[in-house]
């Protein structure tokens, strides 16, 4: 690659683009630590796309209708900062820049959503923007169905590499775009043949074109340093109806002697070879300096989209009336105000009628009175509707052909399900919920970590919870799921024993300012909550279901399913005239939130427990033997290795978990 | 399609394939649960699968020359089940089929590996078995590489699913597949064009060819009951040097009238359908009845590899001396004998010069005595291969061109990684390792569990295990996985605090009949076991690292990276006259399957607790407050949330998992 020739085709664009180049530089040297490659590679790229086709302003970077850029390949951060930094993005300052990677700084290691304004969403893991940005593009085409072209019409623009295309996330993610045919959706393919490991020809030797245009991909492929072959490539882009793929040839570390080489992916930080580069650049400023005209330009094209913005805003006050309130309240993720009575008058008559179904049908009893009065709402289930009863008669499907839809067939795809809730979350507008087995949660992981990370509002409907599921056996059985749930920070956790306190976990995660997972049974459950209250007991985590009637001796705890079990060995005990309080656990998340007094009143220390759940017993030792200031008595029946496959009745007899089994603890402790 | 056609054309075909899709209805009617779609759409492709093409013997299912079968769309596990009935495998009894998905059945709902001979792996969660099969296509061709084709020459055949084309795993799989050009692979798409929510069109629109093409596959499109064609397939599979997909056209539930249907893919067990079915195929049986002559027919070809069974046992006979008799060991997975005291050695020598360094780099070390002297270890790395510190000098790269290389650049797929790891175990022959960041146990776990069901002995080697790595910031560091794993049932855990423990864990490792995972450090750590023992204790779980010095009034407890933290506790605590125990805990699982004397003479129950760990508190409880008689005060030094982006001191100075915050703790609890 001859940098001279570069630079003499394209003079201006080059030192605009080696603005981008050096912050990435002077930053990753100053931290000793990053990723330089990738900014020097796709800096052409950028330039183009921010100074002739995305559509913001930097003044303005919660505008609504702006053009979403996602860095999937999130290693490369310093491209984002340097963009936020050069286009006049007011918290993304110089000082910022130079404590990248540093404690308290916005210019985090990976770009860290609610940072810094213009980071769309957190990247990192590979494949996690790719997959988000399908969820983004969702949300635009669906809310522009909804509220027309005039106040919903933007694009979502992903810059993605090696490692996020060999992720299957991204599979997931492309097969799902196509299939929906996202045309406002493109992602840039930095395609400079270099992984960690060395050379991309160690790992794969996919066609990465052919590979998009299998789902119906729109493909281009240009020499990613060009900047007239990158504007073309987007033009054409933008023609076409179907998400586009641009495969854009870079070289990683370019203009550096690290240049094509697996060492040019990381940071470089050698004195000599950045000198080498600033030579090679003819770069005349100091570290961290960009020289006045350029910064001006910049800071030119951050204003560019104003205009824009403002006729925006005038379409957006002519809406009026009824269009224009929906529209806000959606924006700001304020729920309607007549969920609480909407909530409590199902509580009242569930209460009331007292059915016997499982939570995954109360889930859906819930979804039908909450779905038409939330029109934010936006449901789906990766390939199992009917188990995860997800879906309600209202809805209508979001396809190819209905954009107005507001529920989605994710196929078999729990991971790209998950990371697109993210997008759909993190867009604005809307409020996720997508379904699928408990179990696949170990599938959809990385995108639940990452949206609990970001306190993205999405709700996981997590049926079949336990051996309760029964005959699909252990492969199908959660057992360490809500431990690995409940383990993970800023991610609400409910497992509901019945109708009432479904509804009330659906409450809190329709409002929560994170993501909350539902557990759900496959088996019916009683209705234990029949007297209606209307406070939201769930709210506090954990609460007395039933008192002990006499003398106190023993407190069972239980969540879920397992609340039935502790009932029942409550009735076993007490016919014995043993005292038992039952506490109902759906959240363990929201009782360690209350105070000490409220938990202590719940657990008080003296009498022995025993907790029940059909899972693992890891955690439950905070509740059986925490805040005790004398002798701890307490116990634990669930499961100690994997489940079986035979009906769940007989599972749940198999392996100890029923009231007979709670009570002999309990006999044996006191 | 017409059912008469079918049969008339080939009448014979027809009933054997029939004998399979009436067991599945029969099993599946009986155990009122289970699918039937699939083993009544891919009944043909299997009946001529079995008899002209897969080298077994049902005699002798564990010969280590057969072909492989795996059914990678586990949930129709009847068809499976009634191939090793019909074709005479011992164990899979009538009675067996009769017990389907009941407890204590060799007939699970799912293909549960070790419940019967024949089942090669755990299936169920979509896209493990193409996962799986990587790995034992690579197991093959490494070994025949090794040992000659006149040893090693079988086949991998797989069944998959919409589902498992759909899981971003297949991706990660396929992609793999091709670029090692795995030749003796080959992949049935079973392209009945409907999964659970009904059909394909609803969720994917990809050309599933052309996207196997993509990655360098062989492909074709057949008539899935057209046995003609069928056979005419296989060989142009065969006889092709890449992997081969031959996409099937089949008709789920073919032959009821729930044929083509959503419904169709799950449990038919409508009385009158059944019925219809029976006159539709003109099968004259009552249920679980076989006619005389068909069973014959299928038992036969049971039998049809026996000779070259035999041949085969022959040529291993003749092989003799050195290679024999590592062939042998290899097959049966008994480690060398020289291993115990190769690792002794490397200990002695850490103990002595105990060096600085970090766990990832010990591991290295380890790995670099002990590939030498272990030939079926076979390394590799998701794409961090120079930060997972895995490759060792001696191994060599397999690729397409070096089959005999011991080292895999996987690539950036952690969980076709860990996948194919699990058919690598389970193939026989070789012990697997892998490496990655343990965040991103995030994406392989799914594969991580099956593994754990399985009891695979594979090493999951994840550096980086904590906010120790730093700059990278939160979507890098572990927080919660360490609870995630401990909770997965047979897994086990180890996070060695210095070289020696570190050595030490690889010795379990490397033996166990079981997954482990090796949490290991970014940063450098002390030698703190600086006095050789040749015991290994880490086979301990847990264990007294340090005495307290005078009267015991604190223990310490910590794990990895946190135990020179303790250590440091101790030393301002032991100054001011206070007498500390550190407790290093390097296996969580093998702690608890000490008894519980040799538990409490670890953790008497007197002493304050602390614990430390850079992780979620969750579990710690059950060492800080369990088993102890008496007021049990105890604190924990750990992460609360998620960490940060900043140098790794630094973090652990922020998050205060310091020796001073812990003996802080230490003093207000005495």
């Amino acid at each position: 690659m001859d940098l001279d020739d570069l630079r003499n085709a394209h003079p201006d664009h080059w030192m605009r683009a080696a603005a981008i180049r050096f912050l990435a530089m002077d930053a990753v040297k100053a931290a000793n630590s990053g990723h330089t490659g990738m900014p020097m590679g796709m800096a052409d790229v950028a330039t183009v796309l921010f100074s002739r086709h995305l559509k913001f302003d930097a003044s303005h970077p919660d505008w609504a209708d702006r053009d979403r850029f996602i860095l999937s390949a999130g290693h490369g951060s310093m491209l984002l900062y340097a963009l936020l930094h050069l286009t006049g993005y007011e918290d993304m300052t110089l000082e910022e820049i130079r404590n990248f990677r540093q404690w308290g700084s916005k210019t985090a290691g990976h770009p860290e959503y609610g940072h810094a304004k213009g980071i769309e969403t957190t990247t990192g893991p590979l494949g996690q923007g790719i997959g988000a940005s399908v969820g983004f593009a969702i949300a635009e085409e669906n809310l522009r169905a909804r509220f027309g072209s005039k106040i919903v019409d933007h694009r979502t623009w992903v810059f993605a590499g090696d490692g996020c295309l060999m992720e299957g996330l991204s599979q997931e993610a492309l097969a799902l775009a196509g299939h929906l045919r996202l045309g406002h959706l493109t992602v840039f393919f930095d395609d400079n043949d270099i992984t960690i490991d060395g050379r991309v020809s160690l790992t794969d030797s996919t066609d990465q074109a052919a590979r998009f245009a299998a789902s119906g991909w729109h493909v281009q492929s240009i020499d990613g340093h060009d900047p007239d072959a990158i504007h073309d490539a987007i033009e054409a882009a933008k023609a076409d109806d179907h998400p586009s793929m641009i495969a854009c040839k870079t070289h990683i570390a370019l203009g550096t002697s690290a240049q094509d080489t697996g060492k040019g992916h990381g940071a470089l930080t050698d004195d000599r070879l950045i000198e080498e580069a600033r030579r090679a650049y003819r770069w005349p400023s100091a570290p961290f300096e960009i020289p006045q005209d350029i910064k001006a330009w910049w800071e030119e094209q951050g204003r560019r989209g104003a205009p824009a913005r403002r006729e925006w805003e005038d379409r957006v006050e002519a809406l009026g009336g009824k269009s224009r309130a929906l529209f806000d309240r959606m924006q700001t993720g304020e729920p309607p105000r007549k969920l609480t009575a909407t909530i409590r008058a199902l509580k009242k008559q569930l209460s009331e009628t007292a059915p016997k179904v499982a939570t995954r049908a109360s889930s859906e009893t819930v979804l039908e009175v909450v779905n038409p009065i939330m029109p934010e709402t936006i449901g789906g289930s990766a390939d199992l509707t009917g188990s995860n009863n997800t879906l309600t008669p209202d809805l209508g499907i979001f396809s190819a052909e209905d954009r107005k839809g507001r529920y989605l067939h994710y196929g078999i795809r729990e991971h790209g399900m998950a990371a697109a809730m993210n997008g759909l979350a993190l867009h604005g507008g809307l409020r996720p919920y997508g379904g699928t087995f408990m179990c696949f949660s170990d599938y959809s992981r990385g995108a639940i970590r990452i949206g609990a990370l970001m306190g993205a509002p999405v709700v996981h409907v997590m049926t079949h919870d336990s051996i309760g599921l029964g005959e699909d056996g252990p492969t199908h059985q959660p057992v360490e799921h809500l431990a690995m749930l409940r383990a993970t920070p800023n991610l609400h956790v409910f497992r509901p024993c019945d109708g009432v306190e479904t509804a009330e976990a659906w409450e809190i995660a329709l409002t929560a300012a994170r993501p909350s997972v539902l557990a759900l049974s496959r088996q019916g459950l009683p209705t234990l909550r029949t007297e209606h209250k209307t406070k939201n007991l769930v709210a506090q985590g954990a609460y007395v279901l039933a008192d002990a009637d006499g003398k106190r001796q023993a407190i069972l705890l239980a969540t879920g399913s397992e609340v039935a079990v502790a009932m029942g060995a409550r009735d076993l005990l007490q016919a014995d005239g043993i005292g038992v309080r039952v506490v109902s656990m759906p959240s363990w998340d929201l009782f360690e939130a209350q105070d000490e007094t409220y938990r202590r009143r719940v657990l008080p220390a003296g009498p022995v427990r025993v907790a029940v759940e059909a899972a693992s017993p890891m955690g439950w030792d905070r509740w059986l033997l925490g805040e005790r200031g004398r002798e701890a008595k307490a116990a634990f029946v669930g499961m100690r290795g994997f489940g079986a496959s035979a009906p769940g009745t007989s599972l749940y007899e198999r392996f100890g978990i029923t009231p007979e089994a709670m009570a002999d603890k309990v006999r044996a402790l006191l």
